[in-house]
């Protein structure tokens, strides 16, 4: 498949067919994530892979039972990985110094350009994927669930099967909202009113509204879908994790 | 060209021709780079080019000096941005909840999928790309180079041009290093030698340890490459940086 075309017709799949994906497909489509760049060649992620029905329909419930976890044949859980660098390392008479939120960073840059590179490849054979942001609320629950050890922290999911959906592409914000040309252009009333208007016209847009007796979508996200209240719950939470597994060494 | 192809070829180059890259294919890339997959279609990152030679000149000191960031033409400093979303909540009497860990973490993984898909568009393009790694500890001074407001970090940085150089594909670990199935299968000490026997038997990692008079290619890394020291002080630099945009609320 042609890669702008590939990139271009991404949408993001909710509901999945039951057929498995092929063995070869799959490694093929891992293989092609591990060439994603990493810092220093250091390849510092894990992919955990879910495929048995009773582990994901466990695996469900960590995300808030979102049904095509449990229907789709494939979830990937992405991990910040320096467990297995600090083991090569400590074998080798190396002392890591990797216990530090830089490292969570890096770890996290190294994971996330493998799941785009994963995410990208699964959709060139015709697969559909959608990724799971439930993966850092819950991130104590998932590592509990996979046994993950210390210098471990899942920081997203993908779910990957044939698409049973077909559904139209999604809008997005114009260029001019999202580039800067030298400097950052910070933005006026009227441009921010210009950025969102045509999302704000979007028929679905106004549906949305309707059905949640809300005024206007900026209110959706602040009121219903992404609230204050629950971010700070699974921010503090997240922070916690990172402690645990490691991360946080400030040099004190 | 085809997806896996583009994936399965990708090297990161660190010389450039001085060829400018076409304003419509730029665009393209741009665009392919939106498509990617963000949480709740918020888009909550921004993108900044650099093209003007002086400022180019300037931003290479941020990125320790590394030549490519003078000799290719487009440089993309991609950020975690909720600037431009909380304004538009505030405009529309919506009171934003995202001035906490979480959402800095959303805007990351958000910033990071774009990037991802530019990096993988351009390439297609013919065009290479190198990822900095530099942008995260010197995020502080990058903000004020680019006159970034509140609610805005810089994450990760793509070099963009022409290639002038074809190195060979670089080694990655076996697939049984990187990917686990159902469970966190951790490493026993004869796993992570197995692991990474291949790597430490390259002539380019002899010619290293040599090179640096040290014992083995980890102690390249935990001595040279990455210090726990230098590490500790960008973290801490890093967290003061998300601290200062305004995303460290706990809700105390």
């Amino acid at each position: 498949m042609d890669t702008m075309q590939c990139l271009l017709e991404h949408r993001s799949i909710r509901k999945y067919k039951t057929k498995e994906i092929e063995e070869n497909i799959l490694n093929q489509i891992l293989e092609a994530g591990f060439r994603a760049s990493t810092t220093g060649n250091m390849q510092v992620y894990s992919i955990i892979v879910t495929k048995d029905q009773q582990r994901k329909d466990e695996l469900c419930n960590y995300h808030f039972g979102q049904a095509m976890v449990k229907q789709a044949p494939v979830i990937l859980t992405i991990c910040a990985d320096f467990n297995r660098f600090n083991k090569w390392c400590r074998q080798r008479n190396a002392e890591p110094g990797y216990d530090n939120f830089l490292s969570f960073m890096t770890a996290t840059i190294d994971a996330l350009l493998v799941a785009q590179n994963i995410a990208v490849s699964a959709e060139s054979f015709g697969l559909g994927i959608c990724y799971l942001g439930t993966t850092t609320y819950m991130a104590d629950k998932i590592i509990e669930f996979f046994n993950c050890p210390k210098d471990v922290v899942p920081i997203t999911t993908l779910v990957i099967g044939y698409p049973d959906e077909a559904p139209e592409l999604v809008d997005r914000l114009p260029y001019k909202g999202i580039v800067h040309n030298e400097y950052y252009q910070d933005y006026s009333a009227e441009t921010i009113d210009d950025i969102y208007k045509e999302k704000e016209a979007l028929a679905q847009t106004q549906a949305l509204i309707e059905e949640n007796k809300l005024d206007n979508l900026a209110q959706i996200f602040t009121n219903k879908r992404y609230t204050k209240k629950d971010n700070i719950a699974f921010s503090n939470s997240f922070l916690k994790v990172i402690e645990k597994a490691g991360f946080m060494n400030n040099g004190e």
